[in-house]
């Protein structure tokens, strides 16, 4: 996908997406031009200078600025189609909703461990949410390709869409029941929060109940993709019927 | 721990110590100074500029050539004293030998996991393994204070005397027996290999067994951190006895 023009490429780098390449005209000096090229540099993403015919020739718009940014997009899944798929392959669900992960390892993690443990998808919030950036594609080590990630205006919204389907869904919290005496062999939907503040208060209070992990140490707390993967692979253990 | 002396700062600073403070004597603008102060500051460590009068002072050798650093060293412990503790908690020992381990997150997050899992300790080899940086403490989220970690200088040895310990000593690999059908509720280590290339041939032959967690996706494998959590969790779940 080609992004053109100055503020647009500024915003697009800045927002973490998979930048290829970025085009500037060349003897285009500008102050923002530079913070631009800056900007790509930072991110290792390859700065080439062309002539203006040449961007002339790649604008799609005819109005470029001096710059044109190359982008690749992450192909998003929808709610619908994960549950539609689930459906054909006749296993129960198992599900990630991620409400508010901000550090794009912890999402690289995350699809790992989702392909890993055969769920069925990852849902993440539009906003106040890390998306699929080159970082975080990067870290999934591959699995970006393969674990479908619907990207839902609200979680709360999908929690009642997926109750309404007779989905349990249950959100990992500190104080919840023990993941160990938790069914995880039906239909499954499992929250995890945000680093820094876990789950909000009417998320939690949507799900069907709030399930933990022993917490044995002093800190008492578990990295987000950590905490999940083992959370993912208790569902494994128990459908394996072990 | 004062570090003194402009190569030693910049190797210290290279090397990713715990580094709280860099004094640099006034009006001393030579490159190899001004290396170490960008260093500091990429690392985010604070810098200040005193008389050379002061640094003189807080100088140990006399022989400071302008620069000081401000160390806090990690206090490491060692195999026979995480042993020794855990014989006087009565419980049965769970350890993580960690062979090759580069990435300060993911060392970060085991500490995190093994201070949860109420796990004795963590070791890893002096060589080819991240040590206790300064970023591993921070992802650590406080578990680096309160989870013994050792530092030996070869894992293979250290596997030889748990052995003679009676600990069983299992190395998580593609390919091994199920975590699931594994007993782990007596003494066990846990072997984790690298990011790159797992464990090694050598460590894996001298391990009681190789055990591994199912593997039901397209990517097959897991971040080394997540994998270490689920196989000490699932060590939680059978001592609970659940």
């Amino acid at each position: 996908m080609i992004i053109e023009g100055i503020n647009t490429v500024i915003e697009t780098l800045e927002s973490g997406a998979t930048v290829e390449k970025v085009a500037v005209q060349k003897g285009n000096f500008s102050t923002r031009v530079n913070k631009a090229v800056s900007l790509a540099r930072e991110r290792g993403v390859r700065v080439s200078f062309e002539e203006k015919k040449r961007l002339d020739e790649l604008s799609a718009t005819g109005r470029h600025q001096g710059i044109i940014a190359f982008v690749t997009e992450f192909s998003y899944t929808s709610l619908e189609d994960i549950l539609l798929a689930n459906k054909k392959k006749g296993k129960p669900l198992l599900l990630v909703l991620l409400d508010g992960i901000q550090d794009p390892h912890n999402l690289g993690a995350i699809l790992r461990s989702a392909d890993a443990s055969g769920a069925d998808g990852v849902v993440i919030p539009k906003h106040r949410s890390v998306t699929v950036t080159e970082t975080v594609i990067k870290v999934s080590a591959g699995s970006a390709s393969h674990v479908p990630v619907a990207k839902e205006g609200n979680i709360n919204d999908v929690i009642r869409k997926l109750k309404n389907n007779f989905v349990n869904v249950y959100g990992a919290d500190m104080g919840g029941e023990s993941v160990y005496t938790t069914d995880l062999t039906k239909d499954t939907a499992i929250i995890i929060g945000g680093e820094g503040f876990g789950i909000s208060h009417l998320t939690a209070n949507l799900a069907d109940k709030k399930i933990s992990l022993p917490q044995l140490g002093k800190v008492n707390s578990l990295n987000a993709s950590v905490a999940t993967g083992i959370l993912l692979y208790e569902a494994v253990r128990q459908r394996e019927g072990k």
